[in-house]
């Protein structure tokens, strides 16, 4: 590939993602076309196929990124031994990295059904590595009789889920900080997983 | 109108219905059609407009249906005045109408991006109606000193979503039977709202 191409992928290729992005979440996987993504950036349709084969790819390569990105993030996280202080750190983690990401979080759960069955696998693939870092977290304070839950699997999918409810009704400047709304599903999370 | 034409809506309005929400929770709403709707059930697409002004209103019927389904059903149940047996009422309740119901839920979520403003304030206004119901219990339990969280609105939230991540997972005829996921999420419940 001549440098010039190169270049110019480049520069369009963040454009299309983030396009392609937030026409997803607004319209659907399925009403959005190649021809609206292209729109939206102001390029022609055929230019996009210099940056993706298709539209499945594109929605693939939106979610694993995110899920990538995910992981990176959480593994440079400092290691806590203690399960409590690991445990707090993944509450505070999962509420910020995905309260900046909220059309990723909507896409990552509404087109999991658009996904090709392979596509769909390796996304599936690394969702559960991410819950795996929570529940061996919880597995580690049940060896050592910190936290008592019946099943750290289903622990694991509670705590994910309720904290992904913030991100559906969080806003920022509202009735709570960010930090206080952190400390409260800290609070209920720990309890949720003490005996 | 006439008799036979009331008769024929009455069986092709559930139909509508149906098809309308499998195709919604399929494909989402803007990617589908009414001529899709009406191939579904079988009929012209001129005879879905006996039924149903438009696509708009379609939604919005599968919407409001749903939640005054709940918040009926819901209403008809024992009444508790000790705030530990409503709350565990109120959990098992919740699990076991929204997995009879997943593309409800799916589209209760999804499609609300897709309402006109004025139907949207519907929604939520019913939405904010079954919430309060869980809050109260939550304020009654406080008052009496059996239930402590910082904040009761944020606690409704957290176990409204943390209950509704069964259903994105729970798959009958898995590892738990639905009495144990029940007995396993009452506890992470109470636990998460008790001192």
């Amino acid at each position: 590939m001549a440098r010039t191409q190169g270049s110019h992928s480049d520069i369009t290729g963040p454009r299309i993602r983030e396009a392609a992005l937030g026409l997803f979440a607004r319209h659907g996987y399925a009403a959005v076309s190649m021809r609206q993504i292209a729109g939206e950036v102001g390029v022609q349709a055929g230019a996009l196929y210099n940056y993706t084969p298709d539209k499945q790819s594109l929605l693939f390569r939106l979610m694993r990124d995110h899920m990538q990105d995910l992981l990176a993030a959480y593994e440079e996280l400092e290691q806590f031994d203690d399960p409590q202080d690991a445990l707090r750190q993944f509450v505070g983690f999962h509420i910020r990295f995905h309260l900046q990401r909220p059309d990723e979080v909507f896409i990552a759960y509404m087109e999991l059904r658009n996904l090709t069955p392979e596509n769909f696998t390796e996304i599936e693939a690394l969702r559960r590595r991410y819950e795996d870092s929570l529940e061996s977290i919880l597995r580690i304070g049940q060896q050592s009789d910190q936290f008592s839950v019946t099943d750290t699997k289903i622990a694991t999918l509670a705590v994910i889920a309720m904290l992904n409810g913030v991100i559906t009704w969080y806003r920022s400047g509202g009735r709570l900080s960010l930090d206080e709304v952190e400390q409260v599903y800290w609070d209920m999370v720990r309890k949720a997983v003490t005996a």
